[in-house]
């Protein structure tokens, strides 16, 4: 019997609630496909933990979680307890640059029964990839500042790109253009005002484009970007961007799909060399912890992409169809979708529609 | 007689259709309201002059435009004749820095006749500024590469943050704030990704605040502040950004209110030390140049924003009430709002509406 081991990490906030959501319906997954799933939960990679042991992680983190097959993540961060900088940089960020995470997958799609707040747009009409860059560029942490506390503090921090860097997101993202239908990737630059590092990504982009002659490409100044995303969403395919524009894209992206509360996310490495992290891209929501009232949804579908990711694609495409299968019953929907169900009977309800 | 000399900057592509139609609705304005403009045209800051003279403006363009009270700007830049970052930079950036602009102020307005992509949005829902810091940040021009051309190439560029820098324009966004209605002020951050400047951002922010207890204010991070835009809209009043999220928010706002078409923008020193200057948030648009097809109204709306900031405030307002006025009319607008005009007919007729 197929075997995979999953890290799980439920972290903060609602992440604790829609942890056990997804898992149900991973379990679901394993038991009608025929495979199963060895689940090792940890603690760490939350504020809880950091007030114990003032650190995010223990110091063998990498040695507990980093020989499973995949990390199944729910949020991090609750700024009232920790700053977001730490609490972030001490897990989150650190994984996906310490296991080389490199390519942040986010599907932007217009979900059934779910109003759009776009006007005029149906499901089939908004179906999209943003490709995140995830370990460098604008996310470094060099730099510091002068004079401070003084009138004339100045403050410096520093963007960093590297050629392996860019190429690779580029490869990835090329190479999953070529395998969708309409073979278009579209990316995201600002060289028109970013004057180092952008006109670098864009030779980059050109010069990559020369491998992939079969695919179509387009660049957008992220400006007139982020107002096609509103405008014309139905233009994208595949849309890769470094680690800041790729943040901005991907929860802009589904806001314009509805709500970013179902959209899911994979922080993967593809070349397999360390363990994928699935996770929401919607955050730890303190503001909603603890009442029971959070959406599942994306940390499902964030299982799914980590089915797909396994070799399992069957059942991720399983998973993704009984979600579409549920939310047009505003019943099985939680209340940021208008519905009437709590996390654990709209996570019950894709398990049985599975 | 009131008089004013304004200095006068087609520049390139549509900006030279879009300025005499400006011009027009400029010069109905002062003899309705009984003032004078001095107007002195120049052909610098645009790619053809650049292609004579090998530069964007003259040895002696401070001189030449220095002493006018605004300057009223078309649009720049045309990549196939010279790349982005060399007119941009040579031109508007450097009018920007030099005259020390440092605060890009740019209403989002749901108008009058112009359907909105956002379902259920009507005119009056929307109704905000975004304030963009102008002058440094993400756009310093400082850094360089590595082991360029190979495998190994490192390309770096800072962000450069000032105590002065910042708070200045958070005051000019807190005094803004204190002036409308809502009093309510929001702050773009990302300090949960990147780690130095924008924690630095938010105790600013904190600080300023401190100086303003009547108005009430928040902080989103960029992602989801994006994501809000689409989502909930009428949740702003002022919304203030560093250089590079301003510019994100001030192009995706516009496109939430229908087209950025229409969008304008004032580049302002607040201390009236150097000429500020108003021009459309549109480029140039290369693409429909020279068709007699674009869009006058952002740089007719910018036109009002000028006679507003040179203090002829009740001109300003009779403007907008003729734009809003001539909108919902088919045959008036320009094709890219689904209308018949062409752009001299359309400027004629926000001209005579006045
Ligand atoms: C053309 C470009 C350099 C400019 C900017 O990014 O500032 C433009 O997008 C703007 O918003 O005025
Ligand atoms: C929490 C934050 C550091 C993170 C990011 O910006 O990468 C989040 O917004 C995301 O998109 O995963």
């Amino acid at each position: 019997e197929r075997t995979y081991r999953i890290a799980v990490i439920p972290g903060d906030g609602i992440g604790r609630e829609v942890v056990p959501e997804g898992l149900r319906v991973l379990e679901a997954a394993a038991r009608k496909f025929g495979f199963r799933l060895h689940l090792d939960e940890f603690d760490f990679a939350s504020c809880d933990y950091y007030l114990k042991h003032n650190k995010m992680l223990p110091e063998d983190w990498k040695e507990r979680i980093g020989s499973h097959d995949a990390i199944f993540f729910g949020a991090v961060g609750w700024p009232e307890k920790v700053p977001d900088h730490i609490s972030l940089w001490g897990s989150l960020i650190q994984f996906r640059r310490e296991f080389d995470q490199y390519a942040n997958l986010r599907p932007v799609r217009l979900m059934p029964g779910i109003p759009c707040p776009l006007a005029g747009r149906a499901p089939g009409d908004i179906d999209f990839f943003v490709v995140r860059e995830n370990t460098e560029g604008e996310y470094s942490s060099i730099g510091g500042s002068i004079f401070p506390g003084t009138h004339r503090e100045v403050v410096i921090q520093e963007t960093i790109m590297t050629r392996i860097g860019i190429d690779r997101i580029l490869k990835f993202a090329f190479e999953l253009a070529q395998k969708r239908p309409r073979k278009h990737l579209t990316s995201a630059t600002k060289s028109n005002g970013i004057s180092i590092t952008m006109p670098y990504w864009d030779t980059r982009v050109e010069e990559m484009a020369k491998s992939f002659p079969d695919v179509t490409w387009d660049k957008y100044h992220i400006d007139i970007l982020a107002a096609h995303f509103v405008l014309n969403p139905d233009r994208f395919n595949v849309v890769v961007a470094s680690n800041l524009f790729g943040d901005i894209l991907s929860d802009l992206g589904p806001a314009c799909t509805g709500t970013i509360g179902i959209a899911p996310s994979g922080n993967i490495n593809p070349e397999r060399l360390f363990p994928s992290l699935f996770e929401p891209v919607h955050g730890s929501a303190p503001d909603i912890a603890g009442r029971g009232i959070a959406n599942p949804v994306a940390q499902i579908w964030s299982g799914a992409m980590m089915l797909d990711h396994l070799g399992e694609t069957e059942a991720g495409a399983a998973i993704v169809r009984a979600i579409e299968q549920v939310l047009p019953h505003k019943q099985l929907r939680t209340p940021d979708m208008g519905g009437t169900a709590n996390t654990v009977t709209a996570g019950k309800a894709i398990a049985d529609a599975l």
